[in-house]
């Protein structure tokens, strides 16, 4: 099967065609029109079989992470999504129908929930499928969020429910069945709150290798510190009934959540939620001058530490 | 070594900003401004070991070509390149200085000489290195070069000489030196010439999978044929000095060229002759209305499978 005949047949019109783009994929790129007064906000993140998804997953789940991983970091800008690029490294045996087709229907999916099409790509074999996928969006101009603007007062806060996905991770690799494997499979990237926080949020980042390492890049950036209390941080009841330490592990240092932890300043915080009464965000600590993340439980410093994920 | 070290270590800056870049590598996405009255244009290519380069090949050589490959498509649309983002996936024996170093030299110094700038990353791990790079770029509003304007009466013609990646290969698969490495190592995108073609060139392609199979697309994109003379396509000497079966087929069905293929009217052809004289392109046929890719040898057809490389 030639790469050609790959993309025309499994990939070619999956996705809405959207008004900003003039042309798609079958030309050497694509070509788009970039809204008035828009910048431009791309990213790219790439899954590797045997890393970031088990050898056997299924090829739906796979297609709909490897976008919603790169919507997460749109949305962690403020970003409105608009298009993805798929670099698809796949081996001979999965250059099927059974593979492509459920790969291809899990990416358009989330593809089409999200408003997002996909303009371009290239497929080649290798021994080890490898998904990588370049992001596009817009932000309206200068108010990109980025991770520096963090403020001594500000409030620390997260999107939702943390730690679920690194309890199915450990779930999975026991080879027990978990009431969380969707958290894992299929994340959620929080898209339309990331763009409600525009204006208000001082600092964003979204939440891929534990919540301990990733506020840790926002403090790094912003040059501030943060204290955040480990029983406010909103978890799953699978979560609450695991012992502390356990808990907190899977809290502070598990990666795959996808959620964003982001910080507001008591103004803004007022206005936002004046504005979106009913949009739920998670207060879990505040920043200070003094550096370095505190880690507390009912005021008082704990000892944890912070690792995240390590890729290599 | 976690991946933000490696990109902080070996990626972070190694490109010289660019004044459309608000922030570039170390959020969760790049943000740029676009040029008012252009179009964005994007494209994504991967290398994988072991299928587009050797597993030892030069480092150095790898970066290079990432990044080539993909200004090699801008170029066919006649962009101007702007920015990579690169999608490293690493084996662990070369997370390291060795590897990384040289590898990071490569591409930025191609990088560089285009006024590219590398605006974000994702390194992974994986068993097998595969490069996956997408390239942006802007071109005036409207005036991008597809594949699809091919018109009946147009000349073919070609940027440089056909084959010599083709042939460095044969050489390279026989354990023989060859004088043509660079051409298959360091192709040399045509950035320049497709910009100089906006306005002039009414279709365009680059010559990745062969002459054949790429004028083939845009025959099939603008509904037209074309007779090409094999004997007007530029080659270099060590090609010459084939028999004629050996040198067509490097001709017609080498890759890696990464030459432009474009056509152009008579109008058109004289007036870019007029503004860029000493700018060589080279005639090897021209665009009929019977369908198909005739292949002549002193107007005489010749007999050649068209087929241009196979990914599965």
């Amino acid at each position: 099967m030639s790469e050609f005949s790959i993309i025309k047949q499994y990939f070619d019109a999956i996705t809405e065609p959207h008004k900003y783009t003039l042309y798609g994929i079958g030309d050497d790129c694509a070509v788009s029109r970039v809204p008035a007064g828009c910048e431009l906000v791309s990213c790219v993140d790439t899954l590797v079989a045997g890393r970031h998804f088990v050898v056997d997953a299924d090829p739906y789940a796979i297609g709909h992470k490897a976008v919603a991983v790169n919507l997460s970091d749109l949305a962690a800008m403020g970003a409105t999504p608009y298009a993805i690029l798929l670099g698809l490294s796949l081996p001979k045996s999965m250059a099927n129908y059974a593979f492509l087709s459920r790969f291809a229907s899990g990416l358009a999916n989330i593809c089409n929930r999200f408003g997002v099409e996909l303009i371009g790509g290239d497929t080649t074999r290798s021994d080890v499928l490898t998904i990588s996928i370049t992001a596009l969006g817009f932000v309206p101009q200068a108010e990109a969020i980025t991770r520096k603007g963090a403020q001594v007062g500000d409030m620390v806060f997260v999107s939702g429910e943390i730690g679920s996905a690194s309890l199915a991770l450990l779930h999975q690799s026991l080879g027990q069945k978990s009431a969380l494997q969707h958290a894992l499979d299929l994340p959620n990237p929080q898209v339309a709150l990331g763009q409600k926080l525009l204006g208000f949020a001082s600092s964003m980042i979204d939440i891929s290798d534990g919540l301990g390492q990733d506020l840790g890049h926002i403090l790094t950036a912003s040059g501030v510190g943060a204290s955040i209390e480990l029983n406010k941080i909103p978890c799953h009841e699978a979560l609450s009934g695991l012992p502390d330490d356990a808990r907190w592990q899977h809290l502070i240092n598990g990666g795959d959540d996808y959620e964003l932890c982001f910080t507001l300043n008591q103004d803004n915080l007022m206005s936002f939620t004046r504005k979106y009464p009913s949009t739920l965000i998670y207060p879990i600590g505040y920043i200070h001058q003094e550096l370095g993340l505190n880690l507390l439980v009912d005021e008082m410093p704990i000892k944890l530490q912070v690792a995240g994920y390590q890729h290599f």
